[in-house]
């Protein structure tokens, strides 16, 4: 491709962009891996969006109000930290660009949220990014309608590639976008025919912009190396109400030997090839060097929005100060004084009236009394409202006629909703929820993974919990996913026993700043088993004596969620044959942890035979409380499940799986050998 | 609705559908649980497809040439169950169609592959059905491509719900489909615009007659209820070179006062409700009872295929012997008796030239000898292909123009792969095998599930395992996921160390015939561990001594994957102070645990401290072997990872979290007291 042309056409235009792709180039060079040819090809966009579109003041990067862009092809993080270091992010500097990919930089592989200011979200598995980008652009309606237009205008960019476009996510984010006429919400489309394989053409022959279209989609396709093209494009997809799709053909690897070819994709490290590129760019400088012109004007541009942030300050403090006090403490991530009083208040009428009730139910009875008070939550399901509880009266629905509707109808879209929370939760001043069955944790893995890994709170409400779920079958039964999520750092698995617990197990994931919360809840009815009312949250020691044994302690048994009455009713057992058993119940594990070795060994005294009871495999992270984690501390089994599940009346089922308080007993005379 | 009309235009289709209609609704109304609407939404469409065009014989369900049937929206199993028992199927007795959802019957809540013949797959998951379906339609083509059309000629068709089209894996399967031209793969879809939480326009208004003509699909749009209109569009769908998708336009629980509404996609259970939607049938006869005359019309289409099976049986015998033996030995998961010879052969040579190598890269090598002698094997990987190391000179790509082509290029659809290849799998005759990176197994964990639960041997082949990986950063580093996989039941986890320990896995798992496997394979170069040659396969046992303790054995190192090398060189260290110190390499968790107490005894005696070194979380069911089942077998520590990875070159990583042979030894002599 013949460069002279671009070149001259738009010159400053020409090297603001050459500045993004030799950076890229250097970054690249210097650490021997990463992705070129992403960049390379979308500099032109990212500069024209930059320039003359994008809200932001690289000074105050996290100004509430600006825009958000986000880089679902996350592999180009170059692009990014290009964008980041010209427009002067003090974080960002030439250093960390030299560092790129190196251990303790911030400019890692791909963009990684909380490494610098800028990164709005992780993106590197596909189809993330643009999935998270719906649910910051609900965010900005919800907050919107909350607020008024004078505090909240912003819009959220987006750049997706064709492998974002391949994975299903993209799918659910599509559909449910165009279903809510996600105005604010433009993605670029980088349309470079190539993935990591070949053409695109080896996998895919879809036409994409009928495919935006079929979901309601305002559809344009420029060049997407004409900055004039570009900028109008933009002009028209910010005046549209509904998501806009730009499809931008571009060159991968633009000006390179690789160019539009899958070498391309991948790490350009030729010296040569780097440097017949940066000729064809009409580049002179020397490595990681930017010419003090062309940095100036990227730094106006990062300087642009200095202005228009003084102006919003003035109008955010139009706003009543208990609006400002509102805004700022969802922000802020801070739940509102009253929470703890109102979930104190709810234990004590439970400990009084001692309902019977499924986990799930408890919950909806907690979000009766949290969302009225907690404005900022917003909560939904993937068309398992009725059986996830997710739904209060006050909400309202959310859809472009109420904006100011708090709950969600994500259709059954377990990841796209996974993923849009995960995007209402770092677009801030939102706290989202929302609800499917726990066996499908499975659909909302790779977003679910993101929130731990990124340190967000988003809180995934996972009700039929386990073979409790009775005649639906295994397909639906989750035995491992306790083990799943367990298994995944960060991430706090709440599998709460009665109505006080799953209050308790709220106010943690609702206060949690920094860690995702999966709330394991049944579907049937279960005893409360908290009968004396305690101010404090035992919940959030992870584990604690429910029950102490009577007379000389032989057995401690260790239960969660549902399984806890069963381990009370074998201590009854056990007891009535002069067993001194005590019953721990142990509703979040990571919390236990968390405790100090004192208090852990208070609660799980060496010496006793323990016994654990939960519906799920034993490989849920039960070890390390049945042995001790350096092993020799008791001799210990497991009632649970070793298999998948079945299709019978939940009764049925644990019957014939031993999940019985006799089937428990029976295992902790065996170990002690009576 | 008024039925009448319906009624007495075609009085014989009529009663047929209403046969499935109360039988439906008498199982459910027994059961008290299960979903209705849909069996009696789309029992016009099943009536013509099984009365006129799906070509089967009930007395031989598994004869290879059938057309396959998948009920993807899998909730409505009872339209399922009811066309088998109607056909004839003789395991679908009376009794069981009884005792629909309780314990022991195969006709569970949701079709569950290996209940009965004439379930071809397990769905309930939504999307699944379709998805892997383009697997069954994939493997036909692959087949009839290499045995000819006279025994191979059938189509796959799929009935799928508004759901399935909802959840993102059915973009990843319509795109492929389309791209393919899977022109023997025909989609019904049930569009009855309600979904649990109210009408499908709460969550979507997706065009989909023009989301599938955008990835190159047919399209019709008929009513649902009209057979006439049905039979002609099922004949122009099978006239198509493309995908076929038909829309029904139907009214979901036909009939009933819920027709039309949420309610009606549940379970109908009210006595009246039932008794009046019979009335309206035209339904006189008691509950569970088929007159006598309708069900003899069923059975006559139960055997229709008969004739044509005999014929086929013909067709197939004018095979050379070579190609039915062949034919025959695929079918029954069989390998040839080669196999075996050709991985001792390979083990041989490399334990003579100790190559080092990415156990990717000895993947490769395995499959280069496999493929030539596995006709059947079929390879691909998710737009991974030079990454995964999936690809073998021999395969050629499967493609519209070469359908003898054995390696797929999937595109950026893990999930859809995943589920494909299960459908590859359940058809029969050809032996799947695809590849993407570990971390993503996130993506692809809903089919790898299912592929557990139905008890198929699909195969997964997961590169760059661990921190190894590098600079792509903790996106792209799985630490919890060999735990996912050894959690879910029914799975091999195969970590091998070098060459020889992959070469065993793949015999391992080409000879598995009911138990899906997981490859989990590195990216960076280890060091051939097994250098006596050894006939046998030690990988078959799950864990085996590589090296023993010279001296007084105090300590065991419990090592996988690439972390063998270090735990031998751990033991270098220990030996060189004295310590005496075994190496057992674990490959395979699962096949230790199948060995018998004496062979673990052996290979892990109490007393020794233990050290297990991997790359992973320890939840990933370590401490079953280090601190023993019941516990008290030994004080033991892991080396391993206790939250996410990070960016930079692997040997940093590795010596930054602290995964190398000083960290192991220390915390042995830690445990020793030394």
């Amino acid at each position: 491709m013949d460069l002279t042309a671009l070149r001259t056409a738009h010159p400053d235009h020409w090297n603001k962009a050459a500045a993004i792709r030799t950076l890229t180039l250097d970054a690249i060079h210097a650490a021997n891996s990463g992705h070129s040819g992403m960049p390379m090809g979308m500099a032109d966009v990212a500069t024209v969006l930059y320039e003359k579109h994008l809200k932001f003041d690289a000074a105050a990067p996290n100004w509430p109000d600006r825009d958000r862009f986000i880089l679902s092809a996350g592999h180009g993080s170059m692009l990014l930290y290009s964008l980041l270091y010209l427009t002067g992010y003090p974080e960002m500097t030439l250093e960390q660009i030299k560092n790129f990919r190196q251990w303790g930089a911030i400019t890692a592989g791909h963009p990684e949220y909380g490494h610098a200011p800028g990164i709005e979200t992780t993106t590197g598995p596909l189809g993330q990014g643009i999935a998270t980008a719906v649910g910051f652009a609900m965010a900005e309606e919800l907050q919107r309608a909350r607020y008024g237009k004078k505090v909240v205008d912003h819009y959220t960019y987006v750049i997706a590639g064709d492998g974002c476009l391949m994975e299903g996510i993209s799918q659910e984010a599509i559909a449910f976008a165009g279903r809510q006429q996600l105005g604010r919400l433009i993605v670029f489309w980088d349309n470079n025919n190539i993935t990591i394989d070949g053409t695109v053409d080896l996998a895919d022959r879809t036409d994409q912009i009928a495919r935006f279209r079929a979901s309601g989609w305002h559809v344009q396709d420029i060049d997407g190396h004409d900055p004039e093209a570009i900028d109008a494009a933009i002009e028209k997809a910010k005046a549209t109400r509904k998501p806009s799709m730009i499809a931008c053909k571009t060159h991968i690897a633009l000006g390179s030997s690789a160019q539009d070819t899958s070498k391309g994709h991948g790490a350009l490290t030729d010296p040569q090839l780097i440097s017949d590129a940066k000729a064809a760019y009409g580049w002179t400088a020397p490595a990681f060097v930017i010419p003090d012109d062309i940095k100036a004007q990227w730094e106006a541009i990062g300087q642009r929005g200095a202005v228009e942030r003084a102006n919003w300050n003035v109008r955010f403090a139009s706003l009543s100060e208990r609006k400002q006090a509102e805004f700022t403490r969802a922000y802020d991530r801070e739940v509102p004084k009253k929470l703890s009083a109102t979930i104190r208040a709810l234990k004590k009428q439970i400990t009084e009236t001692a309902p019977k009730l499924a986990t799930r139910a408890s919950s909806e009875k907690v979000l009766e009394v949290v969302n009225p008070l907690m404005v900022e939550t917003v909560g939904g399901s993937a068309d398992l409202t009725g059986s996830n509880n997710t739904k209060t009266a006050d909400l309202g629905i959310f859809m472009p006629e109420n904006r100011k509707g708090r709950y969600v109808h994500w259709g059954i879209r377990e990841h796209g909703m996974a993923a849009a929370m995960n995007g209402m939760a770092l677009h801030g001043g939102v706290r989202p929820y929302g609800g499917t069955f726990m066996a499908f944790t499975d659909y909302a893995r790779p977003a679910m993974r993101l929130a731990a890994l990124m340190r967000i709170p988003t809180v995934f409400v996972m009700t039929h919990d386990s073979i409790g779920l009775g005649e639906d079958g295994p397909t639906h039964q989750p035995v491992e996913h306790l083990a799943i999520s367990r298994a995944t750092p960060n991430t706090y698995v709440f599998r709460p026993a009665d109505t006080v617990e799953t209050a308790e197990a709220w106010e943690i994931a609702l206060s949690a700043k920094e860690t995702p919360s999966v709330l394991s809840l049944t579907r049937q009815g279960v005893p409360t088993l908290r009968l004396d009312h305690k101010i404090n949250n035992l919940t959030a020691q992870g584990a604690y004596v429910l029950a102490d044994a009577t007379g000389k302690r032989e057995a401690i048994l260790i239960a969660t969620g549902s399984e806890v009455s069963i381990a009370m009713a074998a201590r009854d057992l056990l007891q009535a044959e002069g067993i001194g058993t005590r019953v721990v119940s142990m509703p979040c594990m990571e919390l236990f942890a968390e405790q100090d070795e004192a208090y852990r060994r208070k609660v799980l005294p060496a010496g006793p035979v323990r016994v654990g009871v939960e519906a799920a495999v034993r490989a849920g992270g039960w070890d390390r409380w049945l042995l001790g984690e350096r092993g020799r501390e008791a001799k210990a089994d497991f009632v649970g499940m070793e298999g998948f599940g079945a299709s019978a009346p939940a009764n049925v089922l644990y019957e014939k799986f031993g999940i019985t308080a006799e089937a428990t007993a029976a295992k902790v005379k065996a170990l002690l050998g009576k």
